[in-house]
């Protein structure tokens, strides 16, 4: 924490910061400046709320020095997460993963003919919605836990690993009963109650950037994850809000990289939510891998217009296996290949 | 909806936008026009999903017509909802209601002694939380159940209703049982879930806007508490995160406004945490008030600088006293009075 | 400017941050804290430029304490800038000032209209566009000379003060010699080689805030206009943009008790543009008021169904008095008159 | 247009709206639906204002069909703009362009190392700025004319084209003679003024994306330079402005992806300003290509820790040179060449 004084500041203002610090146990050091005083505070072991300083005389700002965050970032912890999945697929290596789905589970028949072709594509992970959170109380909301049958059964029969979205610690229980990995998504990225339960199932997670998080926001609400001992976890930008509705939302691919700079946790793309619009996911997921995405999921559906959710943003199973051939050669680009199974 | 055609498409394009119209049970309507065609979607009960038409030869684009909402609409319910409180304030009518109290309950001492001032300076609400949402998993997480029963001592004490959040299914169920408002928060307000089971609990909820969600949004979390069947539902505008961090949101005033205009349920503002800065609360305030807000939450504190969580946005009690006063010279200038305790 | 190390930074490290310090010409003061070291930069008499500092090894952030704007700042000069207009009215004093008028001046008729009406109504100044920074090429782009010299009728007649927009150093040299204000749209606040030129003309002039436009940038802005020798400029809030489009913008009231606690110029709240629906420009203007404005321009016009330019954010004559009326409300509750003619 | 009445309209405020629409010269068409009237608006020849029907009584919604330009829109012109450089080189072709360069012309010397590093690397445009738009009055501004020969040198012995700003009409016409494209920087895409004298000048025209500028916007104002007789305008994706301070802007691949599809301009994609972290902007460059940028422009300093600006963000040019190979391989997997000199 640095708290900056107003150049017009007293000498017995400076005093008083000096004496808050220290009535806090912690250490104060002042700065004269050309213009002004700044004052250190020294011997924290975490942040300290500048609200301390705020409104205090002569004080201009009070400044937070540390990142809020310690279990995520790779400057406490230099060793990248391996998530290693019971089907021999492993998250977070050099090898780019390609997840793949419907938004939702809606038949075992479209299920089992997506999971086919995800998997003659070379994905190695099957996403699909059995609880869905919605904006309106009347859109479908999901199979529930026969939509988790089904996955458990395409997983079986397939050989992909399954990913699929908890909404409540009910429904992240039994996730992590059925599938390989807990999705949470971007409206619950700060249901810290949620995350306080899902941190102690012992399932790997995935979570998404809320739709205006910032990355440091996003990277708390993981450390809650870790807080509570989960290790397994991975990052997922989905698309940020902006002021343009012609997309549904920004991929940031910015967001990709830095967090992949500050933390030791994988960092997955979803294209599909991040743009909204069919024509627009492969080169959004192009990008992602481009700029160094350990993964991406990707919807797909074997009849979007029949589908029963986003369907304007799932590919056909044909350019669902376009784009992962441009993956493998964007990801061989930067010397990545594509994890596929044994 | 409308189904607009590219200027370039074909009779036989049309043709198939108006077959796949039919084939959903429902009448299409060609309307060519100078540049092109739209082809409008008649008989529908509720949003038709644009992703039918998204993608299909031809087509620019798919414009939905309906609101997505209905029961919070005043399209559809012209009464304004009016909220009764048990200490005989009344919520959504001609008064202005002021809520006041610290952002956590920390002690009895403390509560009590704000909650005195509250009163005096003429808030009719007490507010503070036992149940804290943090961005941080190290911050202070609240007193809990314990909180709660301050509250409701405070609320014998003083004759002020209490309004504390709920951040999960269990904290939903003791809130109830000890407030008289169930507050959600901006983080939660699309945490489903939670909306549909604080819908059947039969206390009246505040819901607080998310961050950065539409106003559309907002009224579509709403009707999630509607459509559970609970009816005594509040909004309330907190700020919305915007690209500057020179205050910590923006409160979205036209929202207040035009929420008004679109539903009838009252309207509450947040000043505390649009503002961020003590120094803004107060004029954020008033602006809420002369905007048309039905209420506003007002965090005060007898000891800001000692509080344990957002002191820096804080009134001191003697700043919330002055506040008061003129936010009943603004309610009076569009002839509105202040609420008070009977 | 503060160069925070990572906390696993080596000494020798730190030593290369002091030694390119002092090779600026600077101080460097390292401060040993418990995690990591961070190091002040003294004796700059401007902001250091970060870049200097970044990517060096070790370091982890390079954070400058300066505030970038000087002139301009409340903190370098303690006086409000009063600026008198030469029909009598003060902006920036006690009093706050009404203006109105048409979005753009469209005929003689229409302007002497809807100036006697703004007059009754109790406004001060006459606004309207003469020249018409607008999105498409194919709207309309304002009367140029021809609409400067109906305002200089309707001030004749009126008694009314006038402000018009200048788009290029044409029309501002043409503006201020026609007009009391010279005002500069959002989309030219970063437009330098413009306010370089107003800066010299000696008109007062009203600097509108750009649609995405931190409060630092905005005031930096202005500081342009003060290097050129201008001292009155006063800020103009105009709504900011934001995720939703239910409303054109978002008026940002933070930003208004803000800007007036940082600097010493007034500040002037647009609540037509903020708003963009004539239903909530009232309610704006009221908020905008109570948060503490030295003055709100909004727009009016004798029959909004037929104006030429943002007919739908134009209020009818008799609800800007309606208006006006709330306003000298509100201004009351601050203790604040509203100016009128001598 | 489409005018949405509202559920509870009369059939006299239907009537109202249909007398409107004919009484501007268009058509009505009413459609009667399940829950309410929506009346089509055919006839028109360009967009109609909105205003015209908002605030009528039972009117809820005026919604436009039409898109509000036209000689940028694909939808009205198949072919693909190409622009042919002096050099040789094609923008918008199936070659992908690297432009590189400093952000400021400082000197002879730094200009000519610069080029020769960017041309060895497999650039073929060189980049540097004479006129700099600042937004602190105090930073460096840049060499004007001089700034301008120099790189007109710079050509001359390396063979590139040069690309440069201006930022007023004196500064266009010098640029426009001196250099192979003018550059319009993201602050001025809506300084209309400058954008009607460019259009006249017969260069090559960049045009930057706005911070805050919605798709349509940017198409609008590039549709401003083809309305002036300028054919050869490429777009250029810059980053932009979102609620995280984390990146200095968000690089909207979306975008890169969609303008492709809504017009036959080419886009180029600015990775520098974007993220302005020297480190993501390999990453963010790779993004840009592999999300179908025609072009993309970085900046590389040989020393930019010395940089008169933003040497934050400038690439090192041996990593310049590692970005080129790469984005080499990206292009290819998107069966893409880089353009080279003959």
């Amino acid at each position: 924490m640095l708290v900056v004084m107003r150049h017009d500041s007293t000498p017995a203002e400076v005093e008083a910061v000096c004496e808050r610090i220290t009535s806090l146990g912690l250490t104060a050091r002042p700065m004269p400046g050309g213009e002004r005083v700044a004052v250190g505070v020294l011997g924290n072991h975490g942040p300290v709320d500048p609200a301390r300083f705020h409104g205090m005389p002569g004080v201009a700002e009070a400044i937070p020095v540390s990142a809020p965050y310690k279990q995520v970032s790779r400057e406490w912890r230099h060793d990248q997460t391996l998530i290693r999945l019971d089907n021999g697929v492993t998250i977070g290596g050099p090898e780019v993963v390609v997840m793949g789905g419907p938004c939702a589970v809606e038949s075992e028949d479209q299920l089992m003919r997506t999971a086919e072709r995800v998997r003659e594509a070379g994905g190695t992970v099957l996403r699909g919605g059995a609880f869905k959170p919605r904006t309106s109380p009347y859109a479908f909301q999901g199979l529930g836990l026969e939509g988790l049958k089904l996955l458990a059964k395409a997983r079986e029969r397939t050989g992909l690993a399954v990913i699929t979205e908890a909404i409540d610690e009910e429904s992240a229980r039994m996730v992590a009963d059925h599938a390989d990995i807990v999705q949470l998504g971007a409206r619950n990225m700060q249901n810290y109650a949620l995350l306080k339960v899902v941190g102690t199932l012992g399932r790997p997670v995935m979570l998404k950037r809320g739709l205006s998080a910032t990355i440091s926001e996003w990277l708390l609400a993981a450390e809650y994850l870790l807080d509570a001992g989960l290790h397994d976890v991975m990052l997922c930008e989905r698309g940020i809000r902006s002021f343009d509705a012609a997309t549904r939302n920004v991929l940031d691919v910015g967001a990709i990289a830095l967090a992949r700079n500050l933390t030791h946790l994988p960092v997955v793309a979803d294209p599909s939510h991040a743009t909204g619009r069919r024509e627009l996911v492969a080169p959004a997921a192009r990008a992602a891998v481009a700029a160094g995405a350990d993964a991406v999921i990707v919807e797909t559906h074997p009849e979007p217009a029949k589908a029963l959710s986003d369907g304007q943003q799932a590919l056909l199973p044909d350019d669902f296996a376009t784009m992962v051939r441009q993956l493998r050669a964007i990801a061989a680009s930067i010397d990545r290949p594509l994890a596929t199974l044994p």
